[in-house]
């Protein structure tokens, strides 16, 4: 089992974002030698109420104190790039960390960023699988022409290449059943956005292993991972006092997003904290989170973790200190 | 007098990157020390005959090196972008910079890049001016409506905003005379590509600053920078054999880029190496560099000049001397 961290991209408007971004640097450095394997970056645009770092330049910053650890995007919004440039910088970037890198992308829900991007309702869909499909043909073969809805490339020839031959491993972010299902064909593995309850999560899971044997693929693939909301404190009422408000807050703005409104039937992020946390966050002891964890290994077969453990507003010192007994008392345990 | 090096972005197809990059966070390190003020990283993509790394993740990795230096684009192809992504981008990375950004822009002239961003002829120009424009706004501005020919934002709020208040310095690069005098209204100060000879550059100051005189702005601007290919050895004719090669192969590119055809008329690439030189590059020992740099701030009122003194194929450790001499024996004099 490997371990990521969600790096905090996020902040209230009005934080000073120098600081935050000196913090999440240490965040790092920590995160590498309390044992996690993986640190990844997240993408929104126009991201009120909150200040939101663009993943791309903090990745890059950051690969210099990764030492073996990878990193990722997580996720990318791909459908409001351009393929050629995704291919270049990404490229870049697998250069500048050592190939390290794994692309993580998805659909993205927020009609403020299509919008301001002057992508359709209707669009969406194709622009992304658009991008995807152009980024992995520049990067794996030698001439591209592509003729589709939205791009055209007429015999281009990608000098810039990754680092990762053939080239880093595509994970893909998928909510509803019908994404779920599409991964198996488009991604190397699916990046489960843990943002619904256990029960939903082990049932897609069943539709992603029966689509991926319609296409001859093993199951689980190497990077199929879980992202989940996570906090840990010596014990449980610290735990649940120092996290709860912060998620709480952030998931009020995923309801004002719309985050929930690409989960299946039956979920939704409008209910009090207390209930919306069953089965859908990890926040406790130490022992309720080895448990929790070891849980949802078992019942998903994810050969990777990725923790948030930070929420808009959530002191550093806080943030640091769930990392240090994570690395302590957790991370061990499934080593 | 502020001096500025231009990061090697672009290598021979073939070239280890991972290698190329390394050695050019040596250089980073080593113009710091050697008393550089400011280091760029240039933008093209599909670049046959070399890869080309993006600037982006670049300046971001190299930010941790800095020190007191500034950093910018240098040029960054702003037709190719969209405005949204750009400013927050660049927001962040002036975030990690510690505020030390200088966004430097430019048009661009590549057929093979616009064809692929699928901008045709006659919209380069109007797209250009319009993400500048709204890159501007939405960086200064609380709330942005824009309506143009290429982008449409409807009470859009950037909440993810550079450091420097109220933004970084815009430079923007220009060729022809039309452009050179457009720079007056649009940028904060002409970044000269000093691709053209002395001569040709004299005169375009001339109506940079005429043009500075309608819009009511003093001429020269705080960041009016000119960049010059610039090599540098013990004696004048190692200088010209270690570099001259090197330059030849990189404006043989060039003149098949047609990056010639957005000079003044008269100005060409398809000269004889030893003719092309003449007054438009500085080869040579330290002497010889100092009255050249003189002469240039003489004539044309630079606050700032940047070198490239590496070109595609020129081994890693004649660099480093270049930049080392240049730091004992140039940077000195101007101090």
């Amino acid at each position: 089992m490997r371990f990521g961290l969600s790096l905090p991209m996020q902040h209230p408007v009005g934080d000073d974002m120098s600081q935050r971004f000196g913090e999440l640097v240490e965040m790092v450095r920590l995160a590498r030698g309390a044992g996690f394997h993986h640190v990844s970056a997240s993408q929104h645009y126009l991201a009120a109420p909150f200040q939101y770092m663009q993943p791309l330049p903090v990745l890059a910053r950051v690969a210099g104190e990764i030492g073996e650890m990878t990193l990722g995007t997580g996720i990318m919004l791909l459908a409001l790039q351009h393929p050629v440039d995704v291919a270049e910088s990404l490229a870049t970037l697998d250069v500048i960390c050592g190939g390290r890198l794994v692309f993580g992308v998805g659909l993205g829900y927020r009609d403020v960023e299509f919008d301001a991007f002057g992508i359709p309702r209707g669009r969406r869909l194709s622009r992304f699988l658009e991008v995807l499909e152009v980024v992995r043909r520049l990067w794996t073969e030698e001439r591209v022409t592509f003729h589709g809805e939205h791009f055209h490339l007429e015999d281009v020839g990608l000098t810039m290449r990754p680092r990762q031959k053939p080239r880093p491993p595509i994970v893909v972010a998928a909510s509803n059943d019908k994404m779920v299902r599409r991964v198996a064909r488009i991604g190397d593995a699916w990046a489960i956005a843990g943002h619904a309850t256990l029960a939903t999560l082990e049932r897609q899971v069943g539709l992603y292993r029966a689509a991926l044997e319609v296409e001859g693929k093993p199951f689980p693939p190497p990077s199929f991972s879980l992202g989940k909301e996570l906090y840990i404190a010596r014990d449980m009422d610290t735990a649940l006092r120092e996290a709860l408000p912060y998620i709480a807050t952030k998931y009020e703005a995923y309801a004002q997003w719309g985050q929930d409104n690409v989960l299946p039937a039956g979920e939704t992020f409008r209910l009090p904290i207390e209930q919306l946390r069953q089965d859908r966050f990890i926040v406790g002891d130490p022992e309720h989170c080895i448990e929790q964890i070891a849980r949802h290994q078992e019942r998903l077969d994810i050969q990777q973790m990725g923790f948030r453990l930070h929420w808009p507003g959530m002191p550093h010192q806080q943030v640091m200190k769930a990392i240090e007994l994570l690395g302590e008392r957790v991370l061990p345990h499934f080593a």
